[in-house]
């Protein structure tokens, strides 16, 4: 299995062990048998972002339905601790695209949050939730990004955990460097620091929701560069930050 | 003007001098007209490239035209010397985000690159330009990046400046961390350091074309991560670090 052509990846709900058999959904089956043209005896990897990655053989696929059994054990489990992603929904086509890139950059959970200038009223999370996990099992992951319901942002800001530091990305000018900040996190030690990144809508971030913030312990503003980005491009921007200063793409030892 | 509400930018082709008169175009005139819904007497923001930013009074808007004087330097002309970006066409969509996000991040050039596993075969490069002012338009940006004519592999490796570094985006695993590698860039001194990355299309590059990149030496293949990325995810997480590092985000004096 080589990155360029790896064997088709389902995410399924049921435990994996060796030589347990497995029902797939009517949408999984359709997958296996019309897009990747997989039949009986044909290989495929799955995870369940509990049990690590497994191989298993299909033993029969019909219209409506599939099954498989469980082999071998390809990877064990681990854990992916990566940030979590707060993001005011923008238009659809730019939030699924926000979903699809956070799920490959490594956020473990997804938040979404209505803001003063968020123009989206209602959203689907059992629809992000199908987005996000196709792009776990295309971008080899062995977690699905956690999708929550949606909320506005002072419950959002009352529930946070204490010990996550939000990140802000602050369209004001007003935010420090993103790499300056962090790579502080970086070096603080102690292992991997938990974070977040909060990500407005096209609109910005209404001026009471900015001092409310400026107000908060636990949240930094940071700043992204000079140019105007999108929404979805500020929020990308900030993940492979992370992704190259403290995630899997950071250099060992530290630069 | 904050930015939160800019105001309308249009890129032109025309000199920018105070006092001048500018006819602009039906597509723009339609823009400012039925888009923007303004008239005679607003105001609007001019750039072309060389002559700074400017504001200008629209004078006349009809269904077809439209006439504009100049009026004021806003932000005098300066370098925009960011990253080139040499990458493989992929899907239609993926392909115009890429030239949207790139440009947003604060490329200067745009080389599209057919490779072995291309499968795209004809591209637009007015299409390309048009993607690109729009969004130099909405993101502040001075310049509007050079889109290039389509090439093959062989002929941009063989064309590409002496002294230009270039970073292929390397999922093979074999791969410097980003992180590093750019900031060993910036750590290097001597003013901005040019550089371009090099990114494949969605079947990555082909063994011989591996090879022939890795003994070139002003290539360095940089690793993003441990996970697989689309090819578009992977393009643009390049360039955020890039911006972060060594762009305008990043931090002064060195982290």
């Amino acid at each position: 299995m080589t990155p360029y052509k790896p064997k088709t990846r389902l995410f399924v709900d049921a435990g994996l062990t060796a030589g347990g058999g497995l029902e797939i959904t009517e949408a999984q089956a359709y997958y296996l048998g019309h897009v990747m043209r997989l039949g009986t005896g044909d290989g495929v990897v799955l995870f369940n972002g509990r049990d690590g990655e497994w191989s298993a053989a299909i033993d029969s696929l019909a219209k409506k339905q599939g099954a498989l059994t469980v082999e071998k054990l390809l990877r064990p489990q681990s854990a992916e601790p990566g940030p979590w992603l707060a993001f005011a929904p923008i238009k659809k086509a730019s939030t699924d695209f926000i979903i699809e890139k956070a799920t490959e950059l490594g956020v473990s959970r997804l938040c979404p949050v209505f803001t003063k200038n968020t123009n989206t009223t209602r959203i689907n999370p059992d629809r992000f939730r199908a987005h996000a996990i196709e792009a776990a099992e295309r971008s080899q992951r062995l977690t699905v990004p956690e999708i929550m319901e949606p909320q506005t942002l002072d419950p959002l800001i009352a529930g946070w955990p204490p010990g996550r530091i939000l990140l802000h990305l602050d369209e004001s000018g007003g935010g420090r460097p993103i790499a300056e900040v962090l790579a502080g996190l970086r070096d603080q030690g102690g292992g991997e620091p938990s974070c977040g990144f909060l990500s407005g809508p096209e609109g910005g971030f209404d001026a009471s929701e900015l001092d409310a913030l400026g107000k908060l312990d636990f949240v930094t503003g940071v700043d992204l560069g000079p140019r105007v980005l999108r929404a979805d491009t500020a929020a990308l921007s900030a993940l492979a930050c992370w992704q190259a200063l403290l995630g899997g793409a950071a250099a060992k030892p530290v630069l």
